[in-house]
Parts: structure tokens; sequence; C-alpha cells
């Protein structure tokens, strides 16, 4: 299905590795929807579809029961197009598919950089003890290698955590252990963001890049269907036997 | 948390057992917030609060990322309320749900009855390799006992399935194979359902019985929010290297 | 204002006098905005513009914090409109206006004939110990002798009200008391309404007669926007201190 | 692009033919957006996608800004298509482009059976001395001989018109004057239309036919979204010196 | 209901004493909704569940037709719940709830602190002849005393008023007559608010202080379902025999 | 109908000249419902309506299916205006409006200056052979000497265009070809406007000046419902044959 092509916008519907809100699951097919296209940017002067071929070839399929399951089937239809030397643009999808995507970066180009555009870390070690949903991500990712750490920076963190110290990863945990390059939201207010994007393209130098965004990089003012703002997760954090005070 | 309660009302907001549209999560928080609730029903005469003791108990927690895992949690917490004499009255969640609930009621009261209101049957025996998630619920009942036959009746039955005989049961088979009593959505139409009603109370007897019902046994012209109606999933059924002449 | 026109359109944006839901001030607005229209009805032929002076007058105003006070202001701008042989055809409000439209209608007519279409009779006595509100109009205009009651009838009715005899006339009441013809919406279903509607023309004779339409004689499957349908005031009956029993 | 394929689906984002609502042109996008779709319809038991190769291909391309340039443009595609044996499944698009399809049917099959499902006949000669917007595809089709009568039939009409004999059809014309079988709005009513069904396919014998719906045939109590129901165009339909009575 | 909590979350949802738009009322209802809640709020790192009883007792209960009376009901209901000790946090309902609500916090503490963040000063003496209403809540805080003027802050206001000198208070006048500290919406802007959050809590001191929030203190581009920008009230101003030009 | 006013809204829901996104018809409408207006602006303190005549004339009549006669239509019914002495405030509609009601002002005053404020300068010479659509109308103001060209100034560039060189002005070439003066969207950010608006109000001198603007010189962030962003026309830009690369 990629042959011949340099680059594909693909689907990857998944939902169940959510906590808050559910609904990534619609948003291949509304970007499709909305997302009307004309040939020329003329900011850039450029018109890429003259130099590329792209093709959207649709949504990959994965077990909807199964995270980990899921994440096999992920990493399998990844393979096939990253080994056909076509490049993905994926549109998503909860973050929990970020991870197979690395896998199947890893699996054609050893550890890969990464631009990571996201008021959280999803560092994780476990969620509610699985170790594979949106919260755990870049935490499987250093745990098998698969980022090339000097060409790592997280851009945008704002984020909260669990009340654990053995299962979050505060943004000064962040640099201080796992050696990634971090930009908090804060210090990206009020200023261009021109050097820095320059700084970036230096550090990653000319070794394959993964850029991974979301959402609730942007004020939720803006974008406000996101599942996961500042605050915690909407389920009760207990079951209803304990002690601990909120009746929602 | 139940103490003293004659009924109570909890949340079941799963959502990870559907296949088409998520969104069953957001029911509990909306149906409470969408139900003003005044104490008379002057059709009956009855104000139900005058002689019962009602409240609303919150949602129920159960593992986010493990079907199995949450049936297990949802069990146990409707074990507490159903073993503390209390009635509780469900605002799920998908059909995945009401197969703990009727594991809690058969550990206290031994098979129970069943009026399934619903345009599907829920009766295949996985879906993905999955045996647990909404197309299943009644299934799993089935093989555990959980149901008394000679007062199990499905109304509405309108539904579509897999093309393949060994996981879905065809509204046929339900009748030859399981002993359930079936009303299909035409048998229905047109007509006053009183005669069914007193049918259907007499079929019950005395024992305990569960009501279940979903949303889709209503017209989708009257509820198009459901995530299920007579077309299949909504993924591709294949992975994308197969042939099978869809492009979405 | 009315000078010229055999009859206009008014809105009474009045909504102080709801239960359930507020909103009914927005219905002039929109209604304007939604309302298409062009001077033929091809079903007649007839072009009502060609043979009629019409015109829209605007918003009527009224006190926004003192329901008697607005009916008073109602009921002098409505006697303006009336006076002026200028037919009103208002864009309500919630049903508290119908009580000074008919005022007004008496100050010029005396009696009136009513066709009333509404779930609910609106003949309480008074709520809350209000007397004026959108529960009441048709008890104000039987106190005060506003309607003749020969030519009076309120179809579709399908209402259910508070628990205390003395503040609701059940439809049973109303035929017995008050010599309204009542039609329940049960009598509508399932016929054609040209035998009734000929009976109507029939009893409303050659007088005035007042045509009032609540949105909620249209069943809610179809018109979901109202504010009571047969279900009660969505606040707490009783304060918080009380004990019976419902916890929103 | 049809290559090999027994059928496409195709959409054509037309608007500019419409009167009272734009809107139509997002009707392809979001048709592929809303369409979820299996393989299987269990009613039938059959699966077309096993014995027929189906694509999307995609918008036809039209002249934005110019209604007979752009009826120019679809012909032409649709010849393109229906020469390759590739049967065309539209969506569309205001019903303008009924026309030029027929125009392409024809230029391959010679004149063509049609069913026709609409609220409207639309068989209006022009609208304000325009012969080619969605009033007026009928016409043309029966002004070019597009047609073979003995297999039109139009279901569903329950239209208005505008108050010129000169450009309307009335249902009664209709029959009379144009040899199309009708069957008004009110004839399907409260019966199966199995009978019709059986006799419309017997009148369609084996030619080749078109089968044309406009989703304003459904009740507006479910489809509220169409642009024309039984009001008339909602501008004023004189210029705004003119003395004949609305203001909007 | 409110023993042994530390405070509570309460609904007032009251509407009656909006100018513009209603639909305060639904607040209480969908800030429950809408408000997933976690224990821990990272920024701060405490969890205030820890070391709080807090308790939603839902709603309070009041005349819905009856201005005066219903700010009677929410004082009582409010002097219950303080006079208990437990702290109110209020999910409003039109501003004037603040009246009652600071008459019940005077009852118990003396006069009080304010902390006010509003658009507008709602310190009008009466709107319509009409002396409480949601336009006047604090000139009647200001009449009975019940503010301690030293503690006292508005803050973002930028709001409009009425043409007529002895009901409205413009920004210059609060100043001058009524010792109140005001800050104008443009002095917070392009500017950290943390040392004028210093401030202010050096000038509330240790005594009680009464935190009032209206959205229309936000954007309207954020937040535009408020129902007062900088317009004044939608209704006509005057009735309709005035002769002073707006035809809506 | 303009008799003795000093000014008039006018409406103009022209929708056949956009190219993306249709639904400019609608806004007369909906700016109508949506403006509530009370009488005194309180930041300036003025009341227009005490020193001029205002009325909403309702909206124009033109032909909907053909751009260069509406542009006809639409230059008579403002030239009856102009004349008549009331200036036209006007709600659109796409930007095709401003072409014929230029005309019209020329008519009668001569070259008129302008600013125009706007993402994009509408300076094309046609689009798709198209010499009047929402894309042309300030260079057809241009060719037939409506504008004065010292008194015009285009404000908030930040628009794209089509590949061609013949048919787009960038903005270098505006401020060469045409003595605009251009102020880029970038030139206008984190700035007092105030200085801008000054030099503005001396550039326009005395003479009659027309302001145009458009809903798109406000960042999509906060005013998404326009058609035309940074992006191209949605609609494939050659026909289905065209090798072009972009599949939707």
């Amino acid at each position: 299905m990629t042959d011949g092509l340099d680059a594909c916008f693909v689907g990857v519907p998944l939902d169940a590795g959510c906590s808050n809100r559910s609904g990534t699951q619609f948003a291949p097919r509304y970007l499709r929807c909305e997302s009307p296209n004309g040939p020329v940017n003329q900011g850039t002067g450029v018109n890429p579809f003259l130099t590329h071929n792209v093709a959207d070839i649709g949504d990959v399929w994965f077990n909807l029961y199964n995270l980990p399951e899921a994440c096999r089937n992920i990493r399998e239809q990844y393979q096939a197009i990253i080994n056909n030397n076509c490049i993905p643009l994926t549109m998503g999808g909860d973050h929990t598919i970020t991870y197979p995507i690395l896998q199947a970066m890893k699996d054609k180009y050893g550890p890969v950089g990464l631009i990571h555009v996201d008021a959280h870390p999803d560092l994780q070690d476990d969620v509610l003890g699985s170790r594979i949903c949106h919260g755990t991500p870049f935490k499987r990712a250093y745990d098998e290698g698969l980022l090339d750490y000097s060409s790592v920076i997280q851009i945008g963190l704002n984020g909260t955590g669990y009340p654990s110290d053995d299962c979050v990863w505060t943004v000064r945990d962040i640099g201080r252990n796992l050696d990634f390059r971090v930009m908090k939201a804060q210090e990206c207010w009020y200023k261009s963001l021109e050097p820095l994007m320059a700084e970036v393209r230096q550090q990653m130098g000319e070794g394959p890049v993964y850029l991974s965004f979301d959402i609730d990089a942007i004020d939720p003012s803006f974008c406000p269907g996101t599942g996961t703002l500042k605050l915690e997760d909407s389920r009760p954090s207990k079951p209803l036997n304990s002690s601990e005070g909120v009746v929602a």
C-alpha cells in the first residue's frame, strides 16, 4: 500500500489507553473531514506535493480489547510502512500509540531522536497496574532503549500526576534521571519560539527524529476537548468503600 | 454506604468494552445532570420516595485498562451493595457491565430472571479473541449459569453480527439453542405493549429479576448517539495488508 | 405602531414564570431567525400577505423582576394593539403571558373563546405561594371571568401535577368543575384531527377566540427543549433540612 | 481512476444551486466521516464487497462560480466514470447535479429510467431567470430527452412552489403533462412500501435506471437540516422597494 | 447535613435575577457534571481532602417567583451551613445570591472582607424599581453594613451601566463614595498578578473573607456564555410606545 | 424605506462567492439574533440613538444563481440607500458584496477611501475564470477607479494565495503596484493600535470612507467559523484525472 510513497497519512483510532475522557478514536476521521488542503503554503512558497508522493492509506487495525495486543498490531503495521521507506504522518489516537511506533522506528533505525510537545511527560511506570496506556509510552521507550537521549526534548510540560513517588516522574526528575532535555510551558510563553526551534534543529542533528504532538500542549482555553488538563482522572481514585472523603 | 437504603442509583462509567463509538463513560454523569425529579408520578399517583429510601451512591471504581480485571472490581462492589439488601439502579456504561452485575446477583440469589431490552442479543462468544466485551455478556451469563432460562426474555432484537457462525448467535439460534424467549423489534411495532408486559410479569413469577436496557432498542431516529446501530464496527475489520476492497 | 395593520407579530420574551428550565426568553428572537417565509402556502393556494397588512412590531417591554408588574406591563401594551383593531400573533415567553393577554382581550371583547393546546392544563391556583406564574394563567382567567366557557377547549393534556389536592386540577376535575371541554393527548393519537377541528370550529362559533399553543403538546422526542415534560420541577421541592429522601 | 471497479463512491459538493440554505457542499465529507461500514448486511446475509470491487474515488471538480460551467465539468467526469463501466454512487451536493449526471448516463445508455424520491418535483423551468439550479434538473432532463418516461416515478411529493403558473408544475400537472408516475407522500404513509417497491421493480424492467434521493423526502422532524421544507425561499422574494408587505 | 464537614459544595441555581440571558440556573448541575477531580494539585503538592472533610450537599431551595422571598430562603439555609462551622463553596446562580450569603455571613461573623472579581461592580441601587436582582447585591451589602470596607477589593471592572446617574455607580464613584478598593481590568493585563495577590492577602488580614467570582471577569472570547458583556440589557429599554429609535 | 434615516442596518446574505465554506448567507439573521443592544456605550458615554435615526431595513434581494447579476441588484439597492443620504451599515455576506457597494458609493461620491481589515487582500484578478467572487472585489475596485488610493489601507494581511503569478498579488506586490498602504497582521501584534488608528484617521482626511471588515482578520482560534484561513480551497484544485498527487 505504501509502494512509491515518500510519506503517508495514517490513522490510529485508539481510545482504550485514555483515562479521563475517551474520544481520541474519532480524531483520524475528523481530521480528514475538517482538513481542506490546497497545494501551496504561501508563507514558505512551497508546494510539497510537487516534490513528494503522499497518500492517505487509511487507518491501522488493532485489537480493541487488549492494549498490549493492540500495540503489537500497530508495531507490525508500522514496520511495514517504515521498512518500505515511507514516512508515517500519524493521526492518533491516545498517546499509548507512540510506544509501538517508536518500536517500529527502532527496528529500522536503532534509537531515534524525539521532539515531544505535551503538557505531560507521559513517563509513568504504570497506571492501575497497567504498564501500557497513555501515561506510560515514554517510560516504555526509555526502558527498551528506543531513544537516543542526546536527541530528546520535551516541550510544554505543565502537568500533574498521582500521589506516589514511584509512579510519577516530576519535571525535576526527568532532567536528573533520564537525560531528557525539558522546556516547561512557562518557559515558552511571551517570546518567539524561533530561537528554541533553531536549537532543537541543531540538537537533533542529522539522525532520524520522531515528532509527537499532544493537543493538550495548547492551552485548554483554545483546545478544551482534551481529556487530561491539569486535573486528575475524573473517576473515583479508590473503590467506593474507601473513606477518602470525595463524593462526586 | 448503602446502609438503610432500599435501592441506590450507581454509575458504572465503562467505555472500554465498546466497538464502534466510545462515550458510554459519560452517561452516568449526564443522566444525573439531565434528570430533574419530582416526587410524584401523577400517572400512577405514586411517590416512591415516601415508601422507599433511595440514594445516589456515586460511581464504582474499576481498572481502566484491563476488562477482565474491571469486571472483577465491578462484581465485588455490587456484591457489597446486593448483600446489604439494597437494589442497584445502574447507570452504565457499555453492556460488558451486565456480566459482573449478574455474577453478583447470582452470588446472593442463585440464577435470576432477565428482561433484556436491546436491538442486539449480545451473545457472541468472543470478539477479536476477547471473551469479555460489550458483545459477549449474555453468553458469559449463559456459560456460568447465572440465569434461570425459564425467566429470560430478550425484547427488541433487530441486530446484525459478524460473518462467522461460531461467534454469532442469530435470532433463530437463540430460541433454538438457549431456551431464551425472544421478541423481535418488528413484533413490537404498531401495537400496545401492555399484553406483552402482562405476559412478562407472569413469566418472571416471584423470583429475582434483572432488567437490562440498551438505548439502541429505541430507533436511532430518536436516539442517534448509540454506537452500534444495524451497521458493523467502523474500524477496518482486517489489517491494512488485507485485499478485501474497502478503502475508507 | 400598529396603525393600518390587520395583524402583527409581537414578542414577549418572558422567562421568569418558568419552573424547571428557563430559556423561553430566547424564543421570539430565534423564531424570527429561523423563520424563512415566502408568500404562498401552496397547500391552500393562499397568499395572506396579498389580503392582509402584517408586520413584526418587535418585543413588548416588562419588568424583569416582578411578575405581577410584568403582567400589568404586558396587558397595557396588548390593550394598545387590540384597541387599534390589530390581531396580535404572539411569540412567547412562558405561559404566564396568556393571563395578561386574555385580560387585554376581555377589556375589548368581553369573555372570549379559547383553544388551548398543551400537555398541561396550567390551572393551578398557586405555586410556591405565587398566584402568577406559568402554572396558573388559566386559573386566573377562570377567576376573573375572562373566558366564555362554552367556547373553551383544552387539547393534548398529558400532564402531571403536585401532590396537593387544593392546588392542582386533575383532568377529571377540569371537566367536572370548570366546564372546559378537554381532549387528552391519547384521544388525539392515530387518527385524523380533521373531525375534531370541524367540531372545534363549530364550538367556537362567531365570537372572538384566543389560540394558545404550548410546545410541550408535541412529544418531547421531537421537541426536547421544553421545560416541563411529564416530570416535576427539577429543583428540590423542599428545603435542604427536609427528610424526604431525594438527594439530587 | 475507475479501472477495474464495478462501482465507486464519488462526491459532488455543489452548493451554488440551493435557494434557502447552503450546506450541501459538506455532505460528501460528512457522509464519509459518519459512515462506519462492516462487510455484512445480516438482514440479507450479503457481503457485497465479496462480489464487487468498490472504491471511493474522491470528489469531482467544478467551477464554483458558474453553474452551467459546473454542470459541464460534472458531465465530463461522469462520462469518464460511466464509460469505464463503473456505476457511480453519488454523494451530493444540491439537486442541480442530477441534470449533468443524467446527461452522462444518456451519452452512454440513451434515455434511462428514474426513481426520484423527493418532497419536491424539481420540475421548474427557471428560477430567477436561471434555467439551471436545484429547482430545475428534471425539467432539463425532460427537455433534453434524457428519460424513458415509461420508467419514471416520483415518490414522496409534498412540495410547495412559487406563485406563478409558468414556472411551477403542480403535482396534478406532472401526471397530466409529462407522463411521469407520481406517488404523493400521503399515499406512502401508514402502509408497507413493499407492494410499491415490487411495482416499481416491474415498471423499471431491465433497462438502466437512475435513483435520486433527496433528504427532504424524510419528514423534517427527523431530518431538519434540509433547506426547503414546505416553506418558501427565505430571502425576500422581491427587491426592497417592493410594497408587498413582508418585513423580515 | 453539614455535620462534621469543614467545607461543602452547595448549589444555588437562581436565574430570576438576570437581565439579558437566563441560564445560570444550569450552572450547578453542569459544574458537577464537568468537574473531574483527583486528589492532588501537583502545582502545590497539596491534597486538600487528606486534611479536610468536604462534601457536596446538593442545591438550596428557594421561591422561584419572588426574588426577595428567595433571598430569605437562601439566607436561612446559609445560616444553617455557616453556623455549623462549615465553609460554603457556592456554585451559582446569578449574582443576586451574594446578597443573602453575605447576610448569613454577617449573622455569624459581623462585617466581612470581600474579594469581588467581576467586570461589573453590581452596585446599582435598583433596576426597574427592583432593589434585589443581579445588579444590586453589593449596594445592598453596603446599605446593610455587611462589609468591612477596609477589606474590600473589586478586581476586573470593565463594565457599563444605565443612563441615569442616580442608579449607577461609575468606577470613579466607587472609589470616591464607598471606600472600596478597585482594580480595573486594564490594570490587570500583561503582568503577573502575584504582586496584586500578595497585597490582597495583606489587605484581608486575618478576618473572615468572602470571595465572589463572576465569569464575566474572564474575556468573552474565552467565556462567551455570560449574559452581560459590555453591552446593555437586550430587551427594549422602554415600552413600545417610546419614540427612542431602536427597532430590534 | 430609508426616508429620514441617518443610517441603516442592511443585510446582504450572499454565499455564492465563497470558495471553501458556505454559510455567510446566515450571518445577517444571526447577527440580528445575537445582538442585544442598549443605548449607551459607557466607555465613551455616548448614546448614538439620541442623535441619530437608525433602523434595520432588512435584507437586499439578488439573483441567487448569477453572481454578476447579483452584483447589479446589490448596486441598485445601495444606490437607493446612499442617494437618500443614508449611511449603510452592512451585514454580509461573502466579500464579493464590497464590489457593488463601492460602485454605488462612487456613483454618488466619486472615488472613496477604504479601510480594509482582512487576513487576505482579495485582489485576485479571477478565480476559475470568474472575475467576480470573494477573491476579487478590490481588484475590480482598482480596475474601475472606485478608490482614492491615497486613502486606502489594508490591515491584518496574513493570507495565502494560488500558485500563479498573474492571478495573485502578494503583499509585496500590493505596495509596489497599487499604492495601497498595507499593515501585515504581524505588525499589529503585541502593541496598542491607538497610534495606528490616529494615523489612519489622518490619512483618511475628510472625504468619504468605506470600512470593510472580514472576520478572518481575527485569529481563527477565536473565530473558527470562517471559510478561508491560511489554507487553500478545500476542493480538489484540478479535475479527477489530474496526476497531482492529493487524494483527499
